[in-house]
């Protein structure tokens, strides 16, 4: 998506040759143009799949995850994070491995949102090492819900999540994948 | 807001005298139609008041700020919350209790979000004590931003945060004020 690589070439700050800091528009300030366009480009690419429900992981997931249910209108969830393990049985739950922090928890939805009769979009600003995608997906296996497609903001191609996912058969659709950045630029993968 | 009280009258469930669950279009799973028109009413309500920024703290205001920040195309800043008292000096940051998990956490915003020359609008799905709205209140104070409006969807009116807060002398608007719940229904203020 053109007008989303400009954006991250002109605002995201490149932190040595991991770290893409994009707050400026997409997961601290929120640019609402920005969020609408993507919404929008999220709702065509995966209009012929079926989809009832649109799934996502507070909290940088949720604004965009928001467009794009209200683009296509239909139901929004976020899986909400815990670090309790201590979890109450009217919850699916999925742990995740946070490599940016270093540290683990627990995703939930509620058991009410969720059933064998959805066909789930996921949604989510970043796709980096795939561990949070991985815990919906789980969450979604518990329900016995299909997923119809993942859709995904940012992918960094350089990490291996991206990669992992496509290589389960799911129709995954990142709006922008980096695949090298350093102090002198980012490049985006032609897509 | 005649539309949200029917609806949580209709879907809302209250536990005891002080919980009331609205997690199946408000806070968990989200109703895009619902939110939308929130938004638009936070548009309308605080159209007069100058706004030139948004700000709501993660992750159930982030829905509702979304949408509002859309309909007054203006930027949306959502503040975050950490357990850590180690926080960096490129943010502003204020402790917050949680009267419903009984504990205390910081919130942050980074100080290149929220400047003197803001004229902020705060959005939160919840208004009970007036915990959270306190610390986004002393983020903005703190980067000498001005305080244009606060816009509630829930008030829980028999709670004291209101009460206080209005005492403050700001503009607040909720879209629903419940003055009383039980088992057997709900009351809504006259507004």
């Amino acid at each position: 998506m053109k007008l989303l690589e400009e954006r991250i070439a002109k605002d995201g700050k490149v932190l040595g040759n991991e770290i893409l800091k994009v707050d400026s528009f997409l997961n601290h300030q929120i640019d609402p143009s920005m969020m609408k366009a993507m919404g929008k480009e999220f709702a065509k690419l995966f209009a012929e799949d079926g989809i009832t429900r649109i799934l996502t992981i507070e909290a940088s997931g949720i604004a965009v995850a928001m467009m794009t249910a209200l683009e296509m209108n239909l139901p929004m969830v976020f899986a909400k994070k815990s670090k309790s393990r201590n979890i109450g049985d009217d919850v699916f739950s999925a742990p995740v491995h946070s490599f940016t922090y270093d540290r683990d928890y627990i995703i939930t939805v509620s058991r009410d949102y969720l059933s064998e009769n959805d066909r789930v979009l996921l949604i989510d600003d970043f796709l980096a090492n795939g561990e949070a995608l991985r815990g919906l997906i789980s969450l979604c296996s518990q329900a016995g819900a299909t997923i119809g497609g993942i859709g995904i903001c940012v992918e960094k191609g350089f990490q291996r999540g991206g990669k992992q996912i496509r290589e389960m058969g799911y129709h995954v659709e990142s709006l922008a994948i980096v695949d090298a950045m350093d102090e002198n630029g980012i490049t985006f993968r032609e897509q």
